[in-house]
């Protein structure tokens, strides 16, 4: 077992009617400002944004507003709510939203704690010495952001989309209903799905081979996410289903499924945010379109590990090698996220990426030549071409 | 899923080496004057608190030492080690060693704190309102006291032995070196791979039947612990079966292994807590000690939970019952007991309780006939008494 640090100080308030309690975590945290942050009007429409209203005003705490998140969080709106924090003295930020709300407020609350611009962080410029503290109210259940260390900000300007790490976000409390994912489209429950799926299964590809506790957990999370995704592909309202699947997403990355390994194989994750800086696809969606063809490209790196992948997680009969085995397992994660009416290639997104695009995709994932990414397999500028390549379908 | 919270901010630092990073740890806390509590001469003559006391110098934080923590910690120690830290400014505890130290440090920190008698808050006569900060440096993968929010003293007026639990208690930070557990008797070894599982079997045995996420997390760290254990009898110094082990314990009783749950059945651990104040046996022992006898006097209430242990635990061919599969399973365990020289009843650990003793025993266990423990099935003072009887062996 590799040596690890495990961090997770984000007090997880779960179950039925828990937004209620809003306020009162609020106010545990000392706040005497909130910034309640969200995204488009379903929070509005649904009444969740007045229920969190009341229950900092039961709670004494005044509080200003910034909606507007979308999907792939904007690094100007980051800048708005920068100003805006400073100019109404905010201390604390609630995020009631999903993953990209949670985002957009984690580098909102950098931002605040610091003097300089905010984007240095997400180029690796400098690193972030505190961040406003932040509590989320979770609606979707998916990027795992409420207890995560990690954020993903898009810059319009050259459409470049970049993550950005530090224990200084980790919220201070996630309020966790999972009546509140209950309304969310077929779609969007699917790509959620997927992406928890995803932040697993890229800390579960790595050169380890000694972590029982963590492997015995991953593969558990992952059959677990699987059976309750079909579920709710026919019972959307399954609150157990919404339940299992909200718990996993936040246990899926909050750094429990990588305890003792390498750290993993990132390189799906770092191939989607191109796409999504690009086009805009839903993230989980984005990512089962490049998953197989990363698996393939690399799978002859790790045979054993994508083999014992394939036994624990996708249940299929060993074949007569592990490479046998392994892409038995590949063919199985994609028949099951066409199950969920998810993409397995690019063409199934509808989008048709011309071979100036695909070099483009790979220039800013490499960071234009100068990184690599991957440890399965190191993938330089021109593996990531061909893996977008053989994404095309 | 039942409503729950999750709270476990202790930052863990685990691997080889990793005690040299205390007192950089402790200085991330911003204290000023630490106590570092330890227990026997052990952790002097292996050299390790020469390491950590060197650690916090080269940090350049001060510090006292009060030793002398035995298992079942004390509360005259208790008492001394308030009395220190008040003299001396302490504001952090720095526990070194296993759950009877970090309880100890517990107990302090919670007097420190407060401006009355701390036994009040074992008593539960009043709630603490804080707790000095605490730092471990972990010796024995058992207690999982070093992410828990729980401390057990024993009061040698009456010796009695009470539990309290708050959040204010938990750890800041746990260093968790497997090597440090290496040179460990065999006995307590055994004993805290019995403390590990039955922290999760505690709040596995319950009347819920919907958290496969939790429920499967259980399962594989009790077969994780047991196969592990089952090495460490033969390879004591084997360091990946030390990490499984000492990684699990945390897990065990953090509280990822109750979550959606409705508390689990503690019965067990209370029926060994009255044990462990009379005899000062080792609290696994102890524990396996009791928990046939338990199991065998509940399990009518709860077949089919005991059926699915039976099967996903310790791997048992289902019977043509619930009922015969339970007993199986039940039987198996104690097997496993078995192997790893652990006792099956109290003549097993050359204890030969009297008539008189075993009314004691109920009577304290049920606070004098004023409570009622478990939930698997509730028992009351006599059913106590029978469980106690039955596991004279």
């Amino acid at each position: 077992m590799e040596n690890f640090q495990y961090y997770t100080p984000t007090k997880v308030v779960f179950g039925k009617g828990t937004e209620n309690e809003t306020g009162q975590l609020a106010a545990e945290q000392g706040c005497r400002k909130v910034l309640v942050h969200y995204g488009s009007g379903s929070v509005v429409k649904s009444g969740l944004l007045d229920r969190i209203y009341k229950s900092l005003d039961e709670a004494g705490i005044p509080y200003v507003s910034l909606g507007g998140v979308v999907p792939n969080p904007r690094l100007s709106l980051v800048y708005e709510g920068i100003r805006l924090c400073q100019r109404e003295n905010v201390d604390f930020i609630l995020a009631v939203g999903g993953g990209s709300v949670i985002d957009s407020a984690k580098a909102i609350g950098y931002g605040v704690a610091d003097h300089g611009d905010v984007w240095d962080f997400y180029e690796k410029k400098r690193a972030a010495e505190g961040c406003l503290p932040i509590g989320v109210v979770l609606t979707i259940a998916a990027a795992g952001s409420e207890m995560s260390d990690s954020s993903v900000i898009t810059n319009e300007n050259g459409w470049l989309k970049r993550g950005y790490s530090s224990n200084y976000s980790r919220p201070r409390f996630a309020v966790m209903n999972p009546e509140l994912t209950v309304t969310l489209p077929k779609y969007q429950t699917a790509s959620g799905c997927v992406d928890i799926m995803m932040h697993t299964m890229e800390r579960y590809f790595n050169h380890c081979t000694n972590m029982e506790m963590t492997d015995g957990i991953s593969e558990h999370l992952l059959r677990t996410v699987m059976k309750n995704a079909e579920i709710l592909m026919t019972r959307p309202d399954d609150y157990d289903a919404r339940a299992e699947i909200m718990w996993a997403g936040s246990l899926s990355h909050n750094g429990l499924t990588g305890c003792g390994t390498d750290g993993g194989d990132w390189a799906s994750h770092q191939l989607e945010h191109e796409l999504g800086g690009m086009f805009d696809v839903a993230h989980g969606a984005g990512l089962a379109a490049v998953w197989g063809s990363w698996a393939r490209y690399v799978v002859d790196a790790a045979p054993a590990r994508f083999a014992k992948f394939a036994v624990n997680v996708m249940g299929v009969t060993p074949g007569s090698t592990d490479m046998e085995t392994a892409r038995r397992g590949i063919e199985a994660m994609e028949s099951f996220y066409r199950k969920l009416d998810m993409p397995v290639c690019l063409r199934d997104m509808d989008i048709e990426v011309s071979e100036e695009q695909m070099r483009e995709l790979a220039e800013k994932c490499s960071h234009f030549g100068k990184r690599t990414i991957g440890c399965i397999k190191k993938l330089d500028k021109e593996d990531m071409y061909q893996i977008y390549r053989n994404a095309r379908g």
